[in-house]
């Protein structure tokens, strides 16, 4: 038995835990605000004294920590352990193993953030024993890690697909990135404009009344029977749909699992989901062949965990 | 020694070879119109006629024959040797490998007409060697063939994957697919919009002179210095551009080889292509990485030949 650091480096908050390679359990955990417009060096700082506590919380001392897996969003360089570029939080050409190595003196390894997820999943959550599986995080961006044949296939970033040119403008700087839409962030810009286009709507009262708008208000507006949140959730998951009928006929995975804050909604989103993707997928309308399963991550945020950690084993 | 036949089941013509897989040569072909829009049955009677004359013209028997490998558009079913549906063809359900036994009373095969020239340009052709690599074809379809490790990912149907929602009317049913933009057909539509829209153009003339407009039209009329037409071909490189950064940021293949009709044209759509893509993959602007190499796939017609036959072997 030995002991993982994993750290899950977001755009909103940094999750850390101590895994059990024995069990796959996180047996100690913390969680800070990332504090994205801070300097990347700033940042690392709290990555280490956040390693720190959770050793510390598990009763283990840093050298009885076999490594630290982190994982990150953005395009990174896995055998240098670089963040070339990371759009969320601003990184560029950052070498994190190397640093995080320097200060803790223990092996440290990065992976994309979605492919530690989709590891965790694969390994211990929604796709165990799957042959091929895709995992979606749906948080400020779109995570999207596959793994083949139980191996990460490193560094997707079907997240930036282009499924609307000349659309919304999307963090990466590119427009119509399956990101711009199918992200919280994506849901918010909706939900925001319909919100302009019906100030009379229920939808807009409870986004008074909340003060802001989230990825939960227009699906708290549309349990309320709100049409407008229903339009805005409907337009939501069809692009989503367009985003996962593109993986689906250009892959055939044999479960594509939904993670993030918008999977939180499960069957709300899962079934419209379902059967949007039935009728889009490729083939003869009425006699469609889709043997993808749908699901949400079972793991939830433990998965980026995990499976940084793991993938550092 | 041995031999096989493989037929590649195109939109327009089916080309028929006997490959001596030794030498991974083709020994003698055959080409015949597919006449597309006959009943199913009667197109495979013509696909067992052309088998018999390769064999004959090789100086072989039917039963000197190893196997009989085929490739066809649309849905496969590989492991139930089944056309589950071909749009281009309106072949649907079709049990091609048991009636092609039947027939000839030698094994067959069915594989994915895209994933049998991909296996060809492989094993054989313009990306001997790679341990990952995508293979576009650029015909009356879009076909897309994925190769990871020297084995086929079965039955990718990318050239469907929406890169503009809403957008152009694709055979498949669905709007805005790749294959509606960058295909011949598609190429062949945006040159026909051209031609409307500018009627004094030198494009026309040549269209008119012609007496029909094919996928060389717009490229001839270019090669003259013709404005519209050099606006055609940006328009038709900028979509399969858009098609081609979305697969080489979510799978990043070694190579990507082009293949089919369009590719003919070598480096005047290669050049415009590369500086493309450059420009749109993931990454900060000026920093930008790019490691898959954009080539012309160098066994033509008879990769899927060769392909069909030697995945039947």
């Amino acid at each position: 038995m030995a002991y993982y650091v994993g750290i899950d480096v977001g755009g909103t908050n940094i999750k850390a835990g101590v895994v059990d390679d024995n069990s796959m359990q996180i047996i100690s955990e913390a969680s800070i605000p990332t504090g994205a417009t801070r300097p990347q060096e700033i940042v690392l700082q709290d990555i280490i004294k956040l390693t720190r506590d959770v050793t510390e919380r598990a009763g283990l001392k840093i050298s009885e920590i076999s490594a630290v897996g982190m994982g990150s969003p953005g395009l990174v360089d896995v055998n240098n352990g670089i963040v070339i570029f990371n759009a969320n939080l601003n990184w560029r050409n950052f070498p994190i193993v190397a640093l995080t190595r320097e200060a803790l003196k223990i092996p440290a390894h990065i992976e994309n953030d979605a492919d530690a997820a989709a590891f965790g999943e694969v390994v211990a959550g929604s796709a165990r024993g799957a042959s091929s599986a895709i995992i979606i995080t749906l948080g400020t961006g779109v995570g999207v890690g596959i793994v083949a044949n139980q191996k990460i296939w490193a560094g997707s970033e079907f997240g930036h697909m282009t499924i609307q040119r000349g659309g919304r403008l999307c963090t990466c700087g590119k427009r119509g990135c399956l990101e711009a839409y199918a992200s919280a962030t994506g849901l918010i810009n909706i939900t925001t404009d319909a919100i302009k286009n019906n100030p009379e709507s229920l939808l807009s009262e409870i986004a008074r009344n909340n003060g802001s708008v989230n990825g939960q208000t227009a699906f708290d507006a549309a349990d309320d029977g709100d049409p407008v949140a229903k339009q805005v959730i409907d337009e939501y998951i069809s692009y989503l749909a367009c985003g996962l009928v593109n993986l689906i006929d250009g892959l055939h995975p044999e479960v594509i699992s939904l993670g993030g804050g918008i999977a939180k909604q499960g069957e709300k989103l899962l079934a419209p989901l379902r059967e949007k993707i039935a009728l889009e997928v490729f083939g003869e309308p009425g006699k469609k062949v889709n043997k993808t399963k749908i699901v949400s991550c079972t793991l939830g945020y433990k998965a980026g965990v995990i499976g940084a950690a793991m993938a550092a084993k």
